[in-house]
């Protein structure tokens, strides 16, 4: 995977002399990167492209090429693919649509030009893809705009969607393997690798179909206990297995046995499109949850039954709150205030300081030995008018005391978004969009300390 | 409801001299809204609170009072219940907590208030409230700070969270009625006022329990046909049950039993606290859906995937396409590309110009007798050098020729919220979070059009 990923040298076939907008000319897009290799443009006709010496052929390279992209109409890559053989070049990337995915003549030409390259030891990437992003080396094949953060997040995929939409994904990228139509690099290879990586903290995948899903699961579980795995499973559906089919060349079919397996496997495994992000966020952030018992704090009763919902649907339950816990807020409650799990603070805040109750109640339940997990419920107003009632502060210094069990919360008003991110400023706390996403988010941290509790290290 | 709602004279009884941060002084808020009705403070020490002369009980008031709002620990409550059914009052609103939400002290508090009103024709909001918003009579009894937009939507809650939290649960509240404990204004009173406010196009509810299930399902049923009614029922777990006990005093057990019976009254239900908002956006801009046949038209094979699991989950189809459909973007793509729904145009687009291909997509499907609406997928990029990818504008355009079938999008990339913003500045078009959001979103639309078809107006 290292000539695909850190390539010293790159060679784009059938690279276009056309750049600017909607020309997609990826070797403008690589060059915008930063990349720092060598790039040998081939192009019949060009001399020179975006600057850089064109060669009329590979062949005529003369030089050491990694990795060779090629960009060009179907029916003109297979005679590329035996040039690269030829040129000693080490490993290639097919951009193009049109095989598997595509129709007989397709299939036929994928299987030629995959029987090339398996006989003489080089490897395909692809077709149908965007390439690799690596942002640890300032590399990518992408045609398509991507930004460029370190961030510890490896991504393997059967779409670039999941490179260009990866705000809402997996929020940032740090390296990611588009396999496409999976003609010869498989998930396996790239799951090896970004195993491997030190760079890479957390792995997601999006999924169509699964080639030798043997191999694939019982190299999954050995990673799966070094790093978390997430899994976006596409095909669920009769018509998305079909859609599949015509997608990737995938067979998507079996969902629900994909499903076990993977989770068997210790893979954390999505049912839509609606939750990579947090998953990832929270995994990155958040302590693993050592039991399933949560203690929520609410400033709103309504809040506090909603997230009772969320956490029994989710697998987990309200703790018990200890004794000591509830005496710390009956102290700052008037007397008729019934106490319990939820710990509904309002009547307490109409008579103290917010951020007095707040940072007591949210240090009491840390410290309480019946509690596993917090749930924070809150009010995010105007920051200029209401600041009084900001959490952020303290919720963060009660927090920091003890750093063994997961703290997520919930805002609601205009302010959310802004006091959100001061929330999440010290990566202590972890804010979500709603009640049901952030007792999710727990439920996956318990998800993973009990595959961790169930296979341990050999 | 009109005393509450459009009060000419307010009492504020208790009302505090403090004012400012932290004061939760709600005859500040009210000032500040801009209310033009009387207003008199009831305060036993002030002569005169925030420029109002103050008067030491509301039997020295000697004017016609609309409603009197008491914010005053539980203990003296009763006794100003009595001295405003005593002094005409004629509507009641009791803010503080410690009643039926608390112990036996606080239900025979409660009790005994009720009693009073219900003797001299007097009604209580309450207690444990906000009270109400009313944006188009420039009015609130609420201590928080509350948007002021005209919005067609009425609210019912038993929590100030859905006034507070307007932006995360409906984005915008027109008119809305916490009622609480609800110890006398219940559900059906406030749904009968908003089921006949011209201004109120959509009303949304939020339930722990429910009083009088009868009387209100059956005035449900005739207000659904007019206006849709959101329902967010919490209390479906045990502890959240529990919990809703100690919140508002509600018996809210038997979730399924609710689930059931409200839907059957056509009521659309929400499973947990993340889809009121994109309930309430779709159903006051898309028209109904006629039939449960999707097109999906995609720039990505994967998001068509994602989209046919979605669609699938949420009971609907993928739409047959017919031959003229198909035909108008065979004639734009490679002659390869195996072309159906999800109809994925990427490989005309490396051809022809974006907005062109997706309009003519767009138009064609809405065209097809075959196709009952339409889940579009693009990408959404910076917009100063990927303009020429912005489809807003062609996508309107085309959406605009045909108002009977509902086209919801799903934007990925860096440029979302840009994008999707301008993509609903007509009101044609409503862009989501997710693709599952899109498809459920659908889903609802085609709920309501089979509840209109089982029950017309008589």
């Amino acid at each position: 995977m290292n000539h695909f990923m850190e390539p010293r040298s790159v060679a784009i076939i059938g690279i276009s002399r056309r750049s600017g907008p909607g020309s997609y000319n990826l070797m403008e897009n690589m060059l915008h990167y930063g990349f720092k290799g060598k790039i040998f443009p081939v192009n019949l006709e060009a001399r020179e492209i975006l600057g850089f010496q064109a060669y009329p052929s590979i062949g005529e390279v003369g030089q050491q090429v990694d990795l060779a992209i090629i960009t060009l109409p179907r029916e003109l890559v297979v005679q590329q693919v035996k040039e690269c053989v030829a040129s000693g070049v080490k490993a290639v990337i097919v951009v193009g649509q049109g095989f598997a995915d595509a129709d007989d003549r397709g299939k036929a030409l994928q299987h030629e030009m995959v029987s090339i390259a398996k006989k003489n030891g080089m490897r395909i990437l692809g077709p149908n893809t965007l390439g690799v992003v690596n942002n640890f080396h300032h590399f990518t094949t992408s045609f398509m705009p991507l930004h460029k953060e370190k961030a510890p997040i490896g991504m393997i995929c059967q779409s670039g969607l999941f490179f260009v939409g990866a705000r809402n994904f997996t929020e940032k990228i740090g390296k990611g393997i588009d396999i496409g139509n999976a003609c010869d690099i498989g998930f396996a290879d790239c799951l090896a690798y970004l195993g491997e990586d030190p760079d890479i903290e957390i792995i997601t995948v999006h999924m169509e179909g699964l080639e030798h899903p043997k191999e694939f699961l019982s190299l999954a579980s050995r990673v799966a206990r070094e790093k978390p795995i997430i899994v976006f499973k596409t095909g669920q559906s009769a018509a998305g297995a079909r859609a599949a089919a015509s997608h990737s060349g995938s067979m998507a079919g079996h969902y629900d046995i994909y499903r076990v397996a993977l989770k068997q496997a210790g893979l954390l495994f999505l049912e839509n499109d609606g939750r990579m992000r947090d998953a990832v966020r929270t995994l990155l952030s958040q302590p693993l949850l050592q039991g399933k018992r949560i203690a929520v704090i609410t400033i709103t009763g309504a809040g506090g039954i909603v997230a009772s919902d969320a956490l029994e649907r989710n697998g987990l339950e309200l703790a018990r709150l200890s004794g000591e816990t509830i005496g710390t807020l009956a102290r700052l409650s008037p007397e008729w205030m019934p106490l319990g799990n939820p710990l509904d603070i309002w009547p307490a805040v109409m008579n103290h300081e917010m951020q007095e109750v707040y940072g007591q109640a949210l240090e009491a339940v840390l410290a309480d030995p019946g509690v596993d997990g917090v749930l924070c419920i809150s009010v995010a107003l105007d920051m200029e008018k209401f600041g009084f009632l900001d959490v952020s502060e303290c919720l963060n210094r009660a927090a920091s005391k003890e750093q063994q069990k997961p703290v997520v919360a919930w805002l609601y008003g205009p302010g959310k978004e802004e006091i959100g991110a001061k929330l999440e400023e010290r990566k202590r706390i972890s804010a979500y969009g709603t009640i049901e996403a952030a007792a999710w988010s727990l439920s996956i941290l318990r998800e993973r300390q009990q595959f961790l509790e169930k296979t341990p290290v050999p």
